[in-house]
């Protein structure tokens, strides 16, 4: 039996799996992230966790393919990191760093919403797949695109940041970005609330909220919410009915699906896995994506595009980076 | 010295090209395109035009690596074709069927529009590239993308159909693909007419022009030029420093840019090769792209995307269908 490892580096824990090559985790554990070093604290700690689990498990040399790893930030071509804000890095080659430091031992990188996207092919709702895009709904939207097996990295490393496609140019607030109108600003959790307050505020989820100003819809049950008002609290009240929480899905995830239209007219995968917390809520948004796709993609003699819910959650970024190096030819 | 075939098939002439594998055209030559037999027409002569030339040629079986051969409509992943209006062919694995005429010799088939852009980036503007997104403004706006040296197919086929993303939501009159504000009918040849026309009369972009309706700007040099007006002559004009023509284009690579900025954001190639007869204005609309990618990917911190003119014109059918039994691997 071969083994492969798959660490997730986040800004608070890096997250490690020992997995057989078949893909089945046989081994999960975490450490803190310490900041320090532009990385060698990490770089230390990833190269520690590997070794001590590699001695425990008593797994010899030639029988661990290596090490998959993913972090928080831009990836180049050859492993060349560009800037990772949560883990405080800038630049250099991560995976070489952790390879010096395991003996010469096969690592290799990814960028985190990439590697999710891998794991979910690996082994969650894209298996079997030669194609995917996965979609995290979280803050922002990540993505992730795979074509032919493999992750669409990008010359920039900007490949699959589907969160700032601009789906409304005339919106007037700023995204974080320093764009405007950008797909995650309306999708993404914190979007899907943004959109509910300024329905709430004035029926038209264009019309930024203004402090003080009357609300239209002050009845409304979500606006009972306050500023406590999630995500989830307006897909739960959509799904009991609630005709105004209806409508921020309908503008919300019609925006998702016409991002998602882009990266089918563009690299046009077999499936779309939605991942991430909101995501949960399932098929009260999922259908709604699948109908907006289908109207903006009318070329495409299709049913309706498949939309399906991730399956390994928290897990897929170590599952993702363990695929990485498995499934690496370098 | 070993050779190979690019067919270029269209809807009225089957282009052929002699190529080194080296990528030196050293032969080149046209048949009509005889239209019937769900395509067997095409197929015999695809078939005959190889064999007499290898005759003619006297080039020995072993120093001839195959032929590459592209068609107007889609295909899909191991060769199949699926609808081809032009040339009056529904299904069927074309490659096999010329395969089988000339003795079981390897051949490979792509769709036109991707076959171009893996031409231009073996020999053209994209030379030495390794990604790359072709972009020929014609009656519509076809694309290819190109990715670790290998065009994105997609699931459908409709992988780089990039003129069919929707830029304008709001749109009112219907594109021919059957959606709404598609980016070729604003970028198109035939879609800067119409914005021209719009802004002649309306002088908004987005009215659509109605018959008898008096014109704004009816003393336009664009006007003058009446239902003869072609998109040569917007750019021809702007270039000459009419207002109103250098509003056209504003507006039309505007929209070409937030397109071409959803292919970044995808698939980040490293170069957009624009081609087509518009593409001969050059600067004019390429400074303009340039400028629009800009303001839709803030998120990129680069001087400015490589826009560039495509260099093999015409013949970039033949090159890239060449280049696809070259580095084909099958």
């Amino acid at each position: 039996m071969k083994y492969c490892f798959g660490i997730d580096v986040g800004g608070t824990t890096i997250k490690c799996g020992l997995f057989t090559e078949d893909g089945e985790l046989i081994g999960q554990w975490s450490v803190p992230t310490r900041i320090g070093g532009n990385g060698a604290l990490i770089y230390d700690d990833v190269a520690a966790a590997v070794k001590q689990k590699i001695a425990e498990k008593n797994i010899r040399e030639e029988d661990c393919i290596g090490v998959g790893m993913d972090m928080p930030g831009t990836v180049f071509g050859e492993g060349e990191f560009g800037f990772g804000n949560n883990i405080a890095i800038i630049g250099g080659f991560p995976a070489k760093e952790v390879a010096s430091r395991l003996g010469g031992m096969k690592v290799v990188l990814a960028n985190d919403a990439n590697a999710a996207a891998f794991g979910e092919m690996w082994m969650g709702a894209g298996k079997n797949c030669r194609s995917m895009c996965m979609v995290t709904l979280g803050t922002g939207v990540g993505g992730g695109v795979i074509e032919a097996g493999k992750i669409i990295g990008g010359f920039h490393g900007a490949a699959g940041e589907i969160g700032h496609l601009c789906v409304e140019q005339q919106e007037t607030e700023q995204c974080n970005c320093g764009g405007h109108g950008c797909m995650e600003f309306y999708a993404s959790a914190t979007g899907i609330v943004r959109v509910a307050k300024r329905m709430i505020q004035t029926g038209d989820p264009m019309i930024p909220v203004q402090e003080g100003k009357p609300c239209r819809y002050g009845d409304s049950p979500m606006a009972a919410l306050g500023d406590a008002l999630s995500a989830k609290d307006v897909c739960e009240l959509a799904k009991a009915g609630d005709g105004l929480a209806n409508r921020v899905l309908d503008f919300s995830m019609d925006r998702l699906g016409l991002a998602l239209s882009y990266v089918t007219f563009i690299a046009d995968p077999e499936v779309f896995v939605i991942g991430g917390g909101v995501a949960a809520a399932g098929e009260i948004l999922f259908e709604r994506v699948r109908k907006a796709i289908r109207k903006y993609t009318p070329l495409i003699l299709d049913e309706g595009r498949a939309v399906v819910g991730a399956k390994l959650g928290s897990q897929a970024g170590i599952y993702g980076a363990a695929a990485l190096v498995k499934l690496s030819t370098r």
